[in-house]
């Protein structure tokens, strides 16, 4: 096939919002591109954040895939629209539904179109966590160490998890379901116009960092693992999957229905799906033992080792090891943070209060501009303390904060350790605790980078993407000083996007294989941070205490204090 | 002298304003009242919070002295006016400034007028915690324990650390001071007139609790102990003092002067004056081994118990055991929390950041609106805070604080000591994070209240006194619930001025001690708070955290952390 005018399709499903590109397959120029904000989650249905509960409906995901489509093929013109070739998708995960037998999500059907156990079960929901533990318990009792992959400790965001939360938790949902899917791997079966659920073509990347898929034991774990953790769970696995696809591999071609839906050619090739930072990592242009980090409301590390390099090697506490699951012939692994860009709103959104709550009652000023003051303060709240924090020289003594505000994802997944500030003074103000979480999400940062390290994989720089890489300087210097290496920050605005869209083109034969697509539709990188070395020092000791305090927060958690050990202050 | 048409004056100083009550010496009722907040201050004139420098102007005083005296006379009319037969005063302290050889404060000099060490040094200014550091090592190398009356350790917010600060920080006050004079002696030293800083009479209170003073030494430790410490301090006791006066007795006469400026008789009687919460403790009618607590910026405790009872018993860890510094006769035990309405003012500044900072830039609204709505929204924060933290129910794992905003002052004074928050997660909001922070405040008090009986001492109830035990049912509430002891709430909005008019009208000779005053005058309770028992259990598992928290926190306060101790988390 030729390069001169074929255009494909990248669909990224972020946290809050989907955006498609449509780029020029022979040099990656973006020609559309479109971002839909899902309505219902904007709106904070099905979601109980005291609970950690989020939830998002499968229509917000259709109507988003639609809106960004023929937004993006309107402002291409349909010239350009004849010559589509290919849509790839990556999606955020471990973020499963309940299908029924045809595949579809339970909340599309009448009787559980408000049920949010029918619903996508977000990354970031941590109902689960009772479950994650139970699965850490059970699969000490086997011979085989299912979790070996998964960096040995399993996650209340994954996939199983959440599987048996909904199957305990709601019993009309337990009647319906015929299978469970993630989100990535719903959305090419949707556009392919799939009728049954045993047919939906799961992709690699999910089911070997959340699905405890592996070649090593030929798929999924024995049905026998999952019915001895739980009854509910017997018989589960066959109604899933054996077969797995990277990325690069085509899941079948667009259906007639969404080929004239959405405007497109009846060939329109469509991929097999990934989760965002994978696809990220490659429009990213990640290259072996750099650390691509796609930092949005968490962040999502990927690195990536030729699997003849890295054999079979094992990183503790690292949460998936992949062959092929980025780039097929190399080993994935992924680590990240579970609140990143989320832990800086959460602060927002805690100084937002007296803006919410008080100040819009006041009876000076009527509902109207109250209501428009707010939205504005709001938005400039996180550029403003940014600004006035960026001022702030640390100190050994400084404000110093734990960033688990929505749990540890690495090293060592722990869902139940949560946040903390300590060093708080009469002088303590809102810059100075935005200066301490951001410093915290950076010392996560170089937890992970340092845990490579000592199990023996160099890590020779960072890439960042994604939303705050782009927007904050503050936090992207801070990240470079912390971790004494320097970060180059990827040009594309959308490396997630692109990323799917050099996928799309591999699936379409346009390139032989994803590296020769990523060297074509590269965009390259427009800054980069590099170490202060006068911070480095203080710095240093400051992570020391982070880790310090990190670890007397994680035994508390772990072992409530007996009695005879208390000792007064 | 007659009681029937005898008036008193108790004049209090507290940290923001002071304020004067006139009341009828037979009953205690109150005829006028006033008060005054300090202009210099209020604008944040000589301070800055982030190194914890907090001094006030003598200006602010005077002016504050003038103002609600004579408004309170003005209120009252001429009659009465011309029958007040006494003022005492308390004030804030440890709060002591730098005098000349006349007694008058180095910043009522025009060359000192706008220098903050010539100023009051307000008790919660911690700029001495290295000289405080250094007291307590030195005392070790004496025989004679000159810290057992302040409960073995010296505070950065007390006199002599103050004083050595001042000495070696400003070469100019250095040269220029004659003495160092606690708030509370210099007011009545100038309703006196005097002339002569040698002359200054100084209460038994102010110098048994934060000068070092005790009849077993005969006085004040000798010169030697202050000078071996520093050579600045050589020969400075001489010019202060060896004789000391409970708050039941007359310095001196009102002068010429003073009568004529406020409209007083020339014959009022001045008592020697004592701190807030000492003569707060008798305005609250404070009985035997009742802790009486002053809640409004810090708190103050005091205790009282027969020295017939109690012998020379010592308590460890609580800042003062002097005898006769509330009641002649009893052991006068000081402790407190260095902040508690200042740490929920604390957390009402951060939140209130985006208000002062971001909305009040706003170009929707003027810049009038704007300072209005600003003022009216961080007005209402506190209490909105206070309604929507009440309806939370405290779990064991919920969000945690440790009150330590403004260092901790019992037990065990260590201003070096910081506050936290743990057990953050998505869901915590403003109110969840206000909830903690009054909790622990709770927490700090019950540490006080477990130190007195661990150390034999029983506490038999609590008395509440100050803004918070007048406003905040909330707190109030669970402060019974985390002691579990019932808290009594003095009626009295003024409790420390109507103490020191009880002191006033016995230092007329209108009583023939305090004690009768107190009986006389007394304005008896208006609430009582019993506590709570389906919350004492979950309470008392996180007093333990609470404990636990701190320890960590002090421990790491205390010793840097040796490299090959640290653990990755």
């Amino acid at each position: 096939m030729s390069l001169s005018q074929a255009y494909v399709i990248g669909v990224d499903y972020g946290s809050d919002s989907v955006r498609s590109v449509l780029v020029d397959a022979q040099n990656g120029n973006e020609v559309a591109s479109a971002v839909f904000y899902y309505p219902r989650w904007k709106e904070g249905r099905y979601c109980n954040a005291a609970a950690n509960q989020f939830r998002q409906h499968p229509l917000d995901y259709i109507e988003g895939l639609e809106d960004t489509i023929k937004r993006c093929l309107l402002q291409a013109g349909s010239a350009i629209a004849a010559n589509v070739k290919a849509i790839s998708v990556d999606t955020t995960g471990s973020t499963p539904v309940a299908v029924d037998a045809t595949g579809t999500p339970l909340a599309m059907l009448p009787q559980f179109a408000e049920n949010p156990n029918a619903m996508f079960v977000l990354w970031k929901d941590h109902t689960a966590t009772g479950e994650a533990a139970e699965i850490n318990a059970h699969a000490e009792k086997f011979d085989t160490n299912y979790l070996q992959y998964v960096g040995g400790i399993y996650s209340s965001e994954w996939f199983w998890a959440k599987l048996l939360r909904i199957l305990r938790a709601d019993e009309t949902v337990r009647a319906a379901i015929h299978s469970w899917v993630e989100h990535c791997d719903w959305i090419p079966f949707l556009l392919t116009g799939g009728k049954k659920a045993t047919e939906i073509k799961r992709g690699v990347c999910s089911a070997g960092h959340k699905g405890l898929w592996a070649a090593e034991w030929g798929g999924l774990p024995p049905d026998d693992f999952f019915a001895t953790l739980d009854p509910l769970l017997k018989g589960f696995t066959e109604k899933l999957y054996t077969e797995v696809y990277t990325s690069d591999t085509a899941v079948g071609t667009i259906s007639a229905e969404w080929a004239q839906r959405l405007g497109l050619p009846a060939d329109v090739q469509i991929g097999a799906g990934a989760f965002d930072c994978h696809m990220g990592a490659v429009g990213g242009q990640i290259e072996p033992y750099y650390l691509s980090k796609v930092m949005g409301t968490s962040t999502c590390d990927i690195l990536v080792a030729p699997e003849a390099e890295v054999g079979d090697k094992l990183i503790r506490g690292i949460c998936g090891q992949v062959p092929g699951s980025v780039i097929p012939g190399m080993l994935g692994m992924e680590a990240g943070q579970s609140a990143f860009g989320d832990a800086y709103a959460w602060l927002r959104d805690v100084l937002a209060w007296p803006l919410q709550h008080v100040l819009s009652q006041s009876s000076i000023i009527d509902a109207d501009t109250a209501k428009k003051l707010v939205e504005e303060a709001v938005d400039k709240l996180i550029p403003e303390l940014s600004k006035q924090a960026d001022l702030l020289e640390p100190e050994e003594g400084s404000e110093l904060a734990i960033d688990w505000i929505n749990g540890r994802r690495t090293p060592d997944a722990d869902q139940l350790l949560k946040g903390a500030f300590t060093g708080l003074n009469m002088g303590t103000d809102a810059p100075r605790m935005f200066r301490a979480l951001v410093e915290a999400t950076c010392f996560g940062a170089k937890a992970i980078v340092d845990r490579f390290i000592a199990e023996g994989v160099p890590v020779k720089g960072l890439i960042a993407l994604g939303g705050v890489a782009k927007k904050s300087p503050f936090v992207m210097q801070m990240m470079a000083d912390v971790i004494g290496m320097p970060i180059r920050v990827h040009k594309s605005e959308q490396t997630c996007a692109l990323g799917a869209a050099m996928f799309a083109a591999t699936t379409a034969g346009l390139y032989p294989n994803v590296e020769a697509a990523m060297q074509a539709m590269g965009q390259g990188f427009d800054a980069e941070y590099t170490p202060n070395p006068a911070r480095v020092d203080v710095y240093e000791k400051r992570y020391k205490k982070y880790i310090k305090t990190g670890a007397f927060l994680e035994a508390q958690t772990k072992k409530p204090v007996a009695q005879n050990q208390l000792t007064e202050a």
